[in-house]
């Protein structure tokens, strides 16, 4: 039998996570952007089997299930009208994910995330019964490990962490903030403090922002838990893209957000350099969010070689730093086999007319944290309609 | 029975081509970028229907056979040293072209490209016999047309339709080349009455750079063969990468290439506005090549939707110009659900340390095509390692 | 006495034109942007003559009068309301010019430029009596020669030169066109042979596009020539501006023109690159116009110093290729001490929100050159005042 | 006679003050850079003249006198081998400044800076020393007030401001830091009170970092003397240029410093945010530093025009927010004349091939500031060339 996620962490291995579906499966024609839910794991499960299998062969160590915004509360707020019930959606992720693990080194992580319910005030009761409902399809299912993931305020990822642990699974624990903290103002140090303490054995930080941002918020998440005398493990699942220019926000700010990221997405040598960080700063679960395919993973993968002792699958289709240029018809082309070239390379955009950095949408910034609590996200079709027109008067 | 190829465009229609099979499946790990042969037909059948399939739901009317550098030339000197035949990959290539045209309405294109048996000067029965190797596949397996792409060297691309024109079949030539011509400095209008009188029926441009150069070099082509009385159809499938500082041998002497073009992909946008561009042309057959994934062919079925009557299956998934934020919970992203806000957007890199255009390498240009063609590129790994050793004392 | 501007040219001399006063001059507060008059020869005789001294002192062998735009003319249809004759401020040109080329090796050269009168469709004589105005004062202040400078239309140049060949001097003419030649679409070559038949000994361009543009036009101005079995001698006096993005019209399209230009502003490495480029092209009138400052200049003369055997006085206080930082404080500026440093340097903007290129104002451009002769410049104010409400509701 | 410098800031006036000499009189042909001494006072009073009367028709109300590097140990180190003695530089500066101030409503400022002696650790008797010699001149001469600028330790700074207040004339004082401090990490506030306890009345930043930068810092600087209870007037005079990009010692480090800084200049519509945003701060001193020139300075004071009732002299020769563009003969240009335009103009570079942002020389950085202590700046020839062997070893 396969050693579970904290044995692999203990014994000091280095666990790699996998990319994004949603943007993936977005450009491949099976998820819509805007409501962003998984209804492909029903509808076509085909897709979703081969994302997995092409991050499993790029050398990830995780299938998480396809369970994002598969909330009960979020399904129904997005307008579902398929046949298909929540628990429909999470059964077919969980097989999904299961299959693939099956055929490689790979462990199952079920994961929740934010939920409307949260967002409209309900009651810390009635956000924890929506957790408990995937959570009752994981057990079913039998998953490795569980994961909290891409929540904007700790207080709902700490009731998530309750819930969670309550499976005596091992669980993680992932915000999609910066270094300025949470939507609340809270630090990351404070808040890593806070989901060890409700129980989280790994926790760090996942989508938002990109790899080298959300490294360092993750070395604040590890300084205030030993600060405060705790232990824990390390995440970090960050962007593909390029977001030196992002509010406390993230991308979802950024003027390009979901539709003209295409200039940002990172090369796999970015990635390289993103493993090495992540490593350098003792983080040990490496993967990754939105933006990344399997080249990426494949680079963290090859970055980190040396420390594994191996090479993913698909390395069989790449030679490191380029090697399989050799193999070019182009003699000036098989002189960009080497590392140093690809290191050092300043990509261009081939687009003279943008600019390198944009300016974010600052309502939520000029507005201040305290006021997006009220504005807040729309919890229901007519909650939408209604932000809408407001929002169209500014 | 479906209509064929040149059904279709005499009757006005507009078909829409696929997209690049070897730079999404290297990103995938299935294809090694250097060699760039496609075993993966036989070695990950799975991974290589999955990709047809997206671009069917995008809304291709064309499945290329992925059997792109499959001549058996390319294959033994690139060391092919799996124990599978040219013949059973071109076969496996059939094969999965036409079990997923058959899911939808497709037609299944065999495709040749050029080989090394020109560029080291065989003479013109040896590499007419190349061709006709994989043209008894296509006839086998019954292919719908034929389609000679990716010819840098006119004079092969005739060659080669002169071989396919041997099955009665509808033949399409496509040239990687820009506004200055072939290798040897042929106009694009030359080179098309060339290809016409050849007998091909359909002519243009494939690969090499950014849509707008492409549609601009089809138009040169267009006009040569008008001018001399002759008439054709037009096809475009260009790269989905920007790129105005190439010279004449394009995005290969780019230094981003092959693995730092990401900053120059195009987004959905910018492919509406090259297919209202290729469409004002009078081309009819538009597609892609190197970069373009499902969302891109999609984007040009869904901006010639007025034209065509309908949509293609992947806008399911998809709101045309953003509409699908509507659904999204800021609400100053549901602000950006609006045509104008996507066609004016100028996208940011987020690489404030990178430029916008690159310097080309310039050993080609300045050395002239006459000594490029001496030069030549490698036909044996014999020759490569000569070649490559004379360019590291340049 | 000191040899004729034909004398050196013919003794294969380098002979190193000025810089721009009319920007020069904006900027330190004495020359108005938009009407761009020279009444500062009689209102500010100090700030005219210090600009004379800066650019004789960087190397320049010629002090061109400041008389751009002075034409009476356009000196009355750009409301000049001080009390001082279009004779008064020509006069006061020629003396500052005269004073300062006296203190060093430097001609004096008078100057006339485009006129309201030939854009209103004034008559041939009309025209030529307008620039006699000018050249009656050339004379009485004995001039050593003259230039018929920033001519968009080389008709109306043709005239100037047939102008001021009554004189006998020696006659330049320089027209602002790029590459694609005058307004009227008659190409550089033509222009050129137009201009030499007309009794010009010295043709070139100004002002418009940046260096190698320029040079470019040059070049083909000097086969045109050569072609046409004549004999000239070639000046260059561009922008100090990049202008890639120009179109026909140059510059003046630019939305950054003419308060917006700063990031432009080549360096003193470029000028060398410049410098360098006019020599190998056989131009041997080198100097430059609009944005040109006093380093600029000297740049030219350290670039040429070898084939000239000395460098300016300027050069007292520059190290050449930034030797002087030899003695700045910090090691780390030392060690910039060094030619293949600046040479190599690819300067940031410091502008993250910006973009590399522009898309000039197009107004001009898709309405065609026919249209424009139609709109036309404004001659009067009235015919301000109307063209202005007029492209208002464009 | 003229009110005084603390008189008009008593009474809530602004003050404005000059431009960057160094810079301006390197480009013009009168200062070296690397030693960046002012011989010219000297050698060539008139072209100093000419600049001081430049700002001051632009509207500065202060001369300061070109004593920058001026105290004796620097210009010996610097190797100043002209007949002349520091004293006549130093005078032949008061003179200057004094004639043109008296031509306007300017005041005369004396001006120390930091010297060599401090930074080869002389004692603090030795370095005040230094000060006093140039202080007898600014006596004898009758300066109006003095100011001690361009220190990158405060300590140094609070020395000059000891010896300055023996006069009993009003002291300023400047350091060339930014938000993060002088070079032992003394932060703004901490700095500033140092300073206003040491008897300066007015505080604040000049040179080293942009306007924007610049204001930020002296920001910190108020928050700290108010912190401390204690009062002062502000003072801000940056740099001309965009540093987004610096590091703690500002634009010395950017690989562009001093010769390619061209594309970083700042336009007169990035001057009147900078003014405005200096004026909110509460900063009433506002001048310029290295890069700016008389419309830099013209800008600031037709952006306070309306606070302060009267528009500059040089403002003859300028339509504010491009108004003069109404006279252009062009219409699209005329269009241009119109504050919004200009207000949110991008200008482009012109530059494609080069990136926005740079890295900064990071030996400084690396090694860390108590490092750079050690390292430190050259006070002799000796020393100089010690220090360049060794750097050339790094």
């Amino acid at each position: 039998m396969s050693p579970g996620v904290l044995e692999r962490l203990n014994a000091g291995e280095v666990v790699i996570g996998d990319g994004g579906f949603v943007f993936a499966l977005e450009k491949r024609g099976y998820v819509k952007a805007g409501p962003w839910t998984p209804e492909a794991t029903v509808q076509y499960p085909d897709a979703v089997r081969q994302l997995h299998r092409e991050f499993l062969r790029a050398g990830s160590n995780v299938m998480q299930t396809f369970t994002f915004y598969a909330s009960d509360d979020k399904l129904e707020n997005r307008g579902n009208n398929l046949k298909v019930t929540g628990a429909q959606i999470n059964e077919a992720a969980c097989d999904l994910a299961r299959e693939v693990a099956n055929e490689g080194d790979a462990l199952v992580a079920g994961g929740v995330s934010q939920t409307p319910s949260y967002l409209s005030c309900k009651s810390e009761a009635d956000v924890k019964a929506i957790f408990r409902k995937q959570l009752d399809v994981f057990i079913k299912k039998n998953v490795d490990f569980l994961i909290a993931e891409y929540f904007e305020h700790v207080e709902e990822a700490v009731w998530a962490v309750e819930v969670l642990k309550e499976t005596g699974k091992p669980v993680a624990a992932s915000l999609c903030i910066g270094p300025k903290g949470d939507m609340h103002g809270v630090s990351p140090g404070e808040c890593a403090v806070r989901l060890v303490k409700a129980g989280a054995q790994i926790v760090g930080v996942n989508c938002h922002f990109d790899p080298m941002t959300c490294v360092e918020t993750v070395k604040l998440m590890k300084e205030g838990v030993e600060k405060a005398g705790l232990k824990a493990h390390y995440m970090v699942q960050p962007l593909a893209f390029h977001t030196p220019d992002c509010n406390c926000q993230g991308f979802i700010d950024l003027p390009e957000f979901p539709f003209g990221l295409e200039p940002r997405i990172l090369t796999r040598w970015d990635m390289h350099k993103y493993a090495r960080e992540a490593y350098n700063a003792g983080i040990r679960f490496i993967g990754g969010c939105c933006g990344f395919e399997a080249y990426h993973i494949r680079a963290i993968a090859e970055e980190l070689a040396p420390e594994r002792g191996f090479l993913p699958s698909a390395s069989e289709k790449h030679g490191s730093w380029g090697a399989g240029l050799e193999m070019h018809t182009k003699p000036w082309v098989r002189a960009r086999a080497r590392r140093d070239y690809w290191e050092n390379l300043k990509p261009a955009s081939g687009r003279p007319q943008c600019p390198s950095m944009s300016v974010p949408d600052s309502w939520g910034v000029t507005k201040g944290h305290a006021d997006l609590m009220q504005q807040k996200e729309a919890t229901s079709k007519e909650e939408l309609e209604q932000l809408f027109d407001k929002s169209k008067t500014h």
